[in-house]
């Protein structure tokens, strides 16, 4: 009787403003009478939020290590949240989910795609979100959102530098094109409201 | 002009005496003027450490999650104390490594072998030690020894059932017979000092 859960991720570079779009895309779902889970990664269960303290504060991790890391606090995210939410027919909401993994630690951190997505089979059966949101600024604008930042807020990962987050997008754009069924591209440079008006209108063909 | 680093782990199952005969084989390594590091997994550098403390003590792990998580450690501490030892031609002697992910999550755990060395392949670049020496005890030995350890001591792994040790000392087994160069399957229930004079044994072909 019950509609499916739906499992959709926010993705996108530093600053693009995945947290505060995703807590206003779970208000506008909720406020349609869907039963909504918010979570993020790394995290969003108490196995990944250990893992998460160790991968973004602690220690210096060699690329192998790191993609392990996040596949193992995945896999915990996976198995504890989402697939308990999805087969209660929840949506699940989720700030970044393994395509950061695939663009931050396969792309820009050089062990390729293809690496990612085989440690994401061994530790999650290969879940895939059913729609992937990745939010998108103009260059100049994505520099400018940055340098605002509290640089003494910014995590091992966010501090590298532009190099690299570079690649990340380049990397996103690249996953993008290979899924356009998965994928939907949003422009996020304009107010927040009309960002979160245009995730909706990308999720229509799902909603209930 | 100076010899190679070899690099040799100690296997089995609980209570075979590994931890005591690591020392011991040191010891006997470095009367023959060998510059030897002792080691042990998980752990042996400060990240894989760090990982150990999640994995044994502090919560519940799918098997797919554990996996992973040993397979991060395996990838620091090879990078950080494995090969810099090795590269240095120093011998490394080290207290399980990843047959006992083999056995234990891919054998036992029922991931199956195949999926954990392809963890060992993107983590750790597939290494494998130049000798594995497999300490066995007939079975009602075995038993006996578990029986007498103190169970508060006892870890989350060491703490699982007969039929999950039974199944890893199995596994051992059958890597011993895939690999019969690199593995000598030694009889663990004498003396120590009879048992680390056949570890030394075991050895003889790789000593300089």
């Amino acid at each position: 009787m019950s509609a499916p859960g739906r499992f959709v991720t926010l993705e996108g570079g530093e600053g693009v403003g995945k947290s505060t779009q995703l807590k206003a895309l779970a208000a506008a779902l909720r406020a349609r009478g869907l039963d909504v889970v918010e979570t993020r990664e790394p995290g969003g269960s108490p196995g990944a939020e250990a893992i998460r303290r160790l991968l973004l504060h602690d220690l210096d991790w060699t690329p192998e290590a790191e993609a392990l890391l996040f596949a193992a606090a995945r896999a915990d995210h996976v198995a504890r949240t989402i697939r308990p939410a999805l087969e209660a027919g929840k949506w699940v909401v989720c700030d970044r989910f393994v395509d950061s993994s695939v663009a931050y630690q396969g792309g820009a951190g050089g062990l390729g795609f293809e690496t990612i997505w085989r440690l994401h089979e061994a530790g999650s059966h290969g879940l895939k979100p059913d729609r992937t949101l990745l939010l998108k600024l103009p260059e100049s604008e994505a520099a400018r959102r940055a340098d605002d930042r509290d640089t003494a807020g910014k995590d091992l990962i966010g501090g590298r530098g532009t190099d690299y987050h570079a690649a990340v997008v380049a990397a996103f754009d690249r996953l993008a094109a290979e899924e356009p069924d998965r994928y939907r591209t949003v422009d996020a440079s304009g107010a927040p409201v009309e960002v979160t008006d245009l995730l909706v209108t990308a999720l229509e063909d799902l909603l209930p």
